[in-house]
């Protein structure tokens, strides 16, 4: 039986929330698990999980049942936990030499450099894409890149359990240790002069996206081998950063079936 | 000299923000505009734009300067506002018959459903993908529909100003309407039967896309020709809703130059 304690200071405060984010970071081996909070509403709904985790043979705690209004208090205010909070520690942190090596014996790869995306919910989308195109990794500046954690969690749907993350200090130097391992980096540019639909691109890619409000910084952009732009036109050109990643990753890895 | 009032109930309130936002609807001849504010800061910042509507010859009223404090008290909480707001009418509603009249004389034609996709960021981003890729329109169920302003029209970066939008009270009903008007429906669905990339689709085309808790609903789904899905996998294979549109965009007005 779940106890039901008091909510005091020695409990972990959750990191983690929402039914999705919560499931996969329990269900992922990799995750140590602190707390596992449940609203009464949400505890039926995580037995199968719970029950799952248990054949993995994972070491999980009991569940700490707790009030819904107990719940908003302790988390970040408007966040949409569907009753289901976790407190975990982070997931290992990889850098781009981590990334190399994974990739190395892969003929084909796709890895997406965030140059100073920092807005929690494109990142979070942007995993949630990457995870679904089977994109092998993302890589974020150490200093300016959003916690993995929250509502960047929540909006990437548990995909930050299952994409690796690496960090750089310097993107630029990532770039050109990714371009020594064979991979061609490709910076998404609205004035790029070609359109990703018509690169022929085999083998490895890295491509790089910017900040909404200023785009890939000039030092990050001329270590790329090639700018492409979306076909995209009218007086409203450009799209959301997580829109246009997503577009970017499916024309990267369509393989039309002919 | 634009005069600087105290802000009092006689004051129309205003219902766009943001400079993309509120730039795109001042430009635009369809609006008719009750107010504009702007903070000292922005002021400058709009000169340009201002003198573009009198090239125009548009009916524009004089801006009214305001505290950045005084604004942000005014619009929703947390808006960000960028030191400019408008108070402006609501663009005149279509019909579906009016989308199918406005596309008659295409060859190619792309619109979008939204089955009750509700959350105004994901509209917003929608639409500016929409407006993006070169849709001829949107469709929305009237009951169900994210008003066109606020957070919805600042996520859209102006979009609202460029895109049709259509509204319904069924949307059944309506797909039968376009498909007798020589549209085929496609239902975005993750568990269709082909792959996006695959259909081979020339002449009309309305995609439909449902909201991310519950997709697109049975009745809809039954009215749709082809379920197709992205090619996504993984543990996370499905995507943010707005994502999987400018996606699915992408891929029905993608033509390889070739």
């Amino acid at each position: 039986m779940p106890s039901v304690p008091q909510w005091n200071s020695n409990l972990k405060k959750p990191n983690l929330y929402g039914l999705h984010a919560v499931r996969e970071a329990w269900l992922n081996e990799d995750r140590i698990v602190h707390a596992l909070y449940l609203t009464h509403m949400a505890e039926r709904q995580f037995e199968e999980i719970a029950l799952q985790a248990k054949t993995m043979e994972l070491r999980r705690p009991e569940p700490i049942i707790i009030d819904k209004a107990k719940l908003d208090r302790i988390l970040p205010k408007g966040a949409v936990h569907q009753g289901v909070a976790l407190a975990c520690a982070p997931l290992e942190e990889m850098d781009v030499q981590d990334l190399i090596i994974r990739t190395h014996n892969n003929k084909r790869s796709v890895i997406a450099l965030l140059d100073q995306v920092t807005d929690p919910h494109n990142v979070g989308a942007i995993m949630r894409s990457a995870s679904a195109f089977g994109l092998d990794g993302l890589l974020m500046q150490t200093k300016h890149a959003p916690a993995l954690e929250g509502v960047l969690a929540k909006t990437a749907c548990g995909a930050i359990e299952h994409i690796p993350v690496a960090y750089a200090t310097n993107l630029s130097r990532a770039l050109e240790d990714l371009r020594e391992a064979g991979f061609i980096a490709l910076a998404m540019d609205e004035r790029g002069e070609k359109e990703i639909g018509e690169l022929n691109l085999d083998g490895k890619v890295v491509v790089v996206l910017g900040s909404e409000g200023t785009g890939i910084r000039p030092l990050v952009k001329k270590k790329c081998d090639v700018l492409t732009r979306l076909p995209t036109g009218g007086a409203i050109a450009s799209l959301n950063v997580s829109n246009a990643a997503a577009v970017a990753f499916y024309a990267l890895t369509f393989s039309p079936k002919s």
